[in-house]
């Protein structure tokens, strides 16, 4: 039977690491996990308690395509007390995890052929979502002096129907500050191209907290998730903040593409943004995890990363250990037993130069992977 | 800023009428709900009762893109209780709902422009994403004699790369028999057309079974969802089976379009499947309820009715009663208080002579509406 063009969209490339980490465990040893882009917590406790009530209570059937009113109302305050932004909760949409927003955004904004722009390197399935699609996903170099992050001129330089800005971003953890987001939604702008802020890793930052696109504009699509900072990734559930015109768009596409968003997801959604404190002690861990690889990094040989303003990577460039960051990747498995991801999947013209490593595990198991990554290091010494 | 043409889908007009309901219910009146595609039931208890403890034993982080392997291998054993069908479980994909399926089928099948056929009425959905992925939904007129059902003419003269069967189907509840879905499937073979098959109502039928799409062809998507007849709509977790050689390229788009289907909801599912006596005594009341259906629609004028061989609805003609069956369920609403669906959704074009009767109610409250809609009918008297 027959298979699409659009559907031949690339593997990942991490899935080679992750499968011999496996093998590895399989065969008895002990990894580390670096390579993971998940909390290992669960979601709050008291907020899995209070949705195991209301799975007691109801049949949580479907709810309304757009989310839970009241799941709606209370994401539209969090920008209140976290961002001092009045948002509308009618501007709110409740999705099928990023994912599913993503998958919204695109359909809502963009027909096909559109060139819709990417700072590489980036979240992979960026792209591929965009293949399926039919749209032209269009990778844009970064620079270190641009914190790897797209610049205003990319947008006419590209020829762009849209911009894709992702702060805190995967994998460098670099941020853009609210002159930047200004300077880069006033390029969209002026184009006509559309502008989309993916804000997922919200909340996990080092010293200066994530500055939301709709700080400097309404005329955006924001993304979110309750994945990274509320702990819930296995759940799918996220948010989108979109312009008043785009909410009918958005509810009827949302509406057939996906009915609604898991119930059960929504509950816990619900609950999860009651329960600052277990969250925020997830992310004492990160800070302390960030402040150990900070540290260690460098001893080690690898110092040149991206800036690690927040979410928990670091993209660190490891041209002076390989010329093939695949196969260093796999050497440090077998050699340190660390999973570490190797770059292609986020930046497949300059990926082979860097390596993505997560701190998202415990304070222990960070200390040890650096440990074990230092020592084998110091054993086999920089490419000649 | 920017909308997409592909992102301006239909409306559901059904939604107004869920709309009157609310406010009629708002405003005191006790409304009898047979507009609704969803059970009033909730999963079995005994299943929530397990997901409770696997809530409290992990953190249900994500699972691998095409689902935990022992949901996989639990639906394949599945098809061999229930149809008899050896199905290797490596091509079992884990979706989030029925919904998911179809944006992973459609574009792992479909490049854009492809024409995909319908046969009228059907669900309307199909329509709506079809368009959202810039794909041609091209619906096809059936008759009374082919069960409101596609023929294998269609194939050919509707120059199909496509055809999409619902057996049973949603809004008539029809099915087709083993032969039909032999002639549907040899002949989008014979074409080169792209063949699926959602049976989300298996499982749900009156006096004989339901035969899967696998039992005639492996060159065939089917689509699944866990949503009916396991009564967990609210959930979005469903599942399909695919060709062998299309698994890889359906995984690589699962990963990047879903990452993963809610990790609760496939444990879920994975207990729900072992609660066959609370799920057969949901199916015993559809079963009262059909009777009771079959009985007083032909004594109240509302006796043209597509075979109702399945899931949990009449699809009855009211071209005696009306020329606009939207009104004609508005004034419904108003004078019996009985929700009902006009066809217009479900077929764009002789939609206005039919109504949808959803008896996924209590027995109790399918009688009573039953008995108020004979009422008001008395009452009103057919057009002149």
């Amino acid at each position: 039977m027959r298979l699409s063009r659009r559907g031949s969209v690339d593997p990942f490339i991490v899935m080679d690491v992750m499968e011999a980490a496996r093998a590895a465990e399989a065969a008895g040893r002990h990894i580390i996990h670096m390579e993971v882009g998940q909390p290992g917590t669960s979601a709050p406790r008291e907020a899995l308690d209070r949705l195991a009530h209301d799975m007691r209570a109801g049949p949580l059937g479907y709810t309304v395509g757009l989310g839970l009113p009241e799941l709606r109302a209370r994401i539209a305050r969090h920008y209140g007390e976290v961002h001092d932004i009045d948002l509308d909760p009618a501007r709110v949409v409740v999705t099928s995890g990023a994912s599913g927003g993503f998958l919204l955004s695109f359909t809502a904004l963009f027909d096909t052929g559109a060139r819709v722009g990417l700072g590489a390197p980036c979240y992979p399935s960026y792209r591929q979502i965009l293949r399926a699609l039919d749209l032209v996903p269009v990778d844009m170099p970064t620079t270190p002096e641009a914190r790897f992050q797209p610049v205003p001129q990319d947008v006419q330089a590209h020829a762009l129907d849209g911009l894709i800005v992702a702060s805190p971003a995967n994998p460098t953890g670099s941020m853009l500050d609210r002159t930047a987001l200004a300077a880069l939604a006033g390029a969209c702008d002026e184009a006509g191209a559309a502008f989309l802020s993916d804000e997922i890793y919200h909340g996990i930052e080092d010293a200066i907290p994530a500055v939301t696109a709709l700080t400097v504009t309404d005329a955006v699509h924001v993304i979110n998730s309750f994945s990274k900072y509320f702990s819930m990734t296995g759940w799918r559930v996220g948010w989108m903040v979109v312009p008043p015109a785009h909410v009918r768009s958005v509810e009827r596409l949302a509406q057939n593409l996906f009915i609604c968003t898991s119930h059960a997801a929504q509950r816990l959604a619900l609950h999860a943004m009651d329960c600052r404190d277990a969250l925020e002690a997830n992310v004492a861990v990160y800070t302390e995890n960030r402040r150990l690889m900070r540290e260690a990094l460098p001893a080690m040989g690898l110092g040149r990363f991206a800036p690690p303003d927040g979410a928990f990577y670091f993209y660190t460039d490891v041209s002076e250990w390989t010329a093939d960051a695949r196969a260093f990747a796999a050497e440090i498995l077998e050699g340190a037993g660390v999973a570490v991801t190797p770059g292609l999947d986020f930046d497949p013209a300059d990926g082979h130069r860097w390596l993505r490593l997560s701190y998202a595990g415990t304070t222990g198991d960070i200390r040890e992977g650096l440990d074990r990554l230092a020592g084998f290091l110091a054993r086999r010494g920089r490419r000649p």
